[in-house]
């Protein structure tokens, strides 16, 4: 192995021998998955070996009348949600590249995507994980087991650590019954005011949705609909759809055509313009109304077309600044105007895509110095060389670290 | 401050206090909620500073519009769950003493209950914590946001970690709809594999009970009632209730007196011999008929009766010895077998209740030794002086923990 090399392990004791070697050489790493992520979580320098997990394609056990499953990493996430289905059950991570995307890398970044509103993001659906630890040790954490405080929650440790701590190989994913249906029910929403109240509208009917969506004017308009639209879903009955209906005054719309468009929204929101720039910022519900409006203002400032869509339930906002394909350094600094005001609202500079290098050194901004030591402690005491995806989801820029 | 003094801060800053005067002074720390933890969490030699949090009992904030509250350590969780219900909402983590527990302990240990077989453990409802971490700063990560993956999961690593990596002093808890309602169905089940089918066929029902409980003879016969039986609980509504119905064979019971008497088992076990010594262990769904067989059989060879009940669906089971008072040393002996068996079947040896000091040492039993190494590296990183609630929650035992 040589930096700049692509390794394609075929199992998990073949990844734990490469990052034995890498770390016995001293060589830098880079786990790869599908490379679906938006935070260029998977970029490398060329100075890195890359571990590309897709070839731990086996789904090791599948057990629909236990509701559980256990997938490599390189399991694609429509494959497990695929074998839920034709067993009456239900896997509800869905992020935006669930056709592409895989096991391990939703694990990785904690993926969430519409139904995380209802259901949780990734974490939620992992009982256990089997990874490669620093400087290369296979372990097992948790398993086919429900219930579990017997150790730290190192399981969640992992995930959404992006891969700057261990090597995720496979998970054990919990399974649900499938939801009775999909009732989706879409309303007009005038303005970011209008929006935000439509969501606690919908938080007030006593219903939980199993998805809180929105689209702006811009978005809904590159989809060829017209917006803004708030969506609220209902999965366990027309009873449920009928009170969201009377909540936010919306109407009934078909849902496989209703997700059919709604999953292009990013592809055609880019077609816009050529190219843009989207992030996951992630706020308290009752300042989605700010965060929308600031956005706005942000891009007019910066001279830039904002579009913003996402999951409103959640305060979670793909703010979009469209831009012509030379013009990304421009989006760049509003993306950087928009961190800082999502932290401002008590927000968070990403609800579901992760830091990777695209915000790294912003953690710094969100969290008090005592945290963001926490985090970079933890970091050295479990990759004492820094070998592991050097440089992603750094807490503080590049330079400022202390030394350990 | 003395070893052995218990202090009773007021708020979070003067809890920050305390700690930064304990790591100035090298006085070990003993944080205490309301002290109904079964794992000897909070005891102490008498060397160290009891600090309870029963001070901090404010609910901070409470916007039952946006399914979210802010509370201290030290408020009551019926006190969370009696706000919820009086604003058309829900709070689900009902360990058995949620009457007295607060809310800093229920962080601490993770706790559980019959409902986290559908809504999950109490890591699942905390947005985000306001902890102390060594040598005495106070940090707050999270909020009222519903979503973030910006930094380490150290909300998840601090849920559980029973006081030993910081001391929690609030939570942003998050809130749902109320359910439907409750319609628990009772079947009978002749022996552990009959129960074993029975939560088989209640997953195979198509629907997620809110809770899937069961009670062997002896259990059931201390409350005055007739076991084994199976208890599954519906909460979507009635058409979910004769699905259960179906699936496990049994008949609707009215849920208040069901619920009434099923949280008195614990009290009325220990009368049967005047005392008992009751576990937690966890195993997956499909080995719980050996578990239970297997804990009868410790039971027999120790002299000993034994009592089970617990959460069926999630393979977490009350494991029970029943002994005269001055009998406590044979149970502690039977309870070592039952956690060796729960580790070969695949199991943890805490679902719900944690290792405190009464399983202290056990996890390098559960675990891989690479994965014993990292929790201990995260203490020693978060705790360099090994102040915080030491020896609890230890993965070896005492005298074989390696140097730092």
């Amino acid at each position: 192995m040589r930096p700049g090399d692509t390794v394609r392990p075929g199992s998990a004791e073949e990844v734990a021998a490469v990052v034995r070697e890498c770390y016995a050489r001293r060589l830098p790493l880079v786990p790869l998955g599908a490379g679906t992520g938006f935070a260029r979580g998977h970029e490398t320098t060329g100075a890195e070996v890359v571990v590309d997990l897709g070839g731990l394609d086996r789904v090791r056990s599948f057990d629909p009348l236990l509701w559980r499953m256990e997938a490599e990493a390189g399991v694609a996430l429509r494959t497990v949600q695929r074998l839920a289905r034709e067993n009456g059950l239900h896997f509800p991570v869905d992020p935006g590249a669930a056709e592409l995307s895989h096991v391990g890398g939703a694990v990785a970044t904690n993926a969430g995507g519409p139904h995380t509103f209802k259901y949780g993001s990734m974490r939620a659906w992992v009982l256990g994980l089997e990874a490669v630890l620093a400087p290369g040790e296979l372990v097992r954490i948790g398993g086919p087991v429900r219930k579990d405080v017997a150790g730290y929650d190192l399981v969640s440790l992992l995930c959404g650590s992006e891969g700057t701590l261990g090597i995720v190989t496979a998970a054990w994913l919990r399974l649900a019954p499938a939801p009775a249906g999909s009732w989706p029910v879409v309303a007009r929403a005038a303005d970011a005011a209008a929006l935000q109240a439509g969501v606690e509208q919908a938080l007030a009917s006593g219903v939980t949705p199993s998805a809180l969506e929105f689209l702006d004017a811009t978005s809904a308009r590159a989809a060829g609909r017209e917006g803004p639209m708030l969506i609220a879903e209902a999965d366990g009955g027309e009873h449920e759809r009928d009170a969201l209906v009377e909540a936010i005054g919306g109407a009934p719309a078909d849902p496989a055509e209703l997700w059919r468009w709604r999953e292009g929204v990013a592809y055609a929101v880019e077609a816009l313009e050529g190219a843009k720039l989207s992030e996951d910022v992630c706020v308290p519900v009752d300042r989605l109304a700010e965060l929308l409006d600031g956005h706005a203002g942000i891009a007019a400032r910066h001279g830039l077309t904002p579009a913003a869509w996402g999951h409103a339930g959640d305060g979670n906002v793909h703010a979009t600044f469209c831009h012509a394909p030379g013009d990304a350094a421009r989006a760049e600094r509003a993306a950087q105007d928009l961190f800082a005001l999502a932290i401002d609202l008590g927000g968070t500079i990403t609800g579901e895509h992760g830091i990777g290098l695209a915000k790294a050194g912003w953690l710094e901004r969100q969290w008090p110095p005592a945290a963001v030591a926490a985090q970079e402690a933890i970091k050295r005491t479990l990759d004492p060389l820094g070998l592991l995806n050097p440089g992603k989801k750094a807490a503080r820029p590049t330079g400022s670290r202390a030394s350990a």
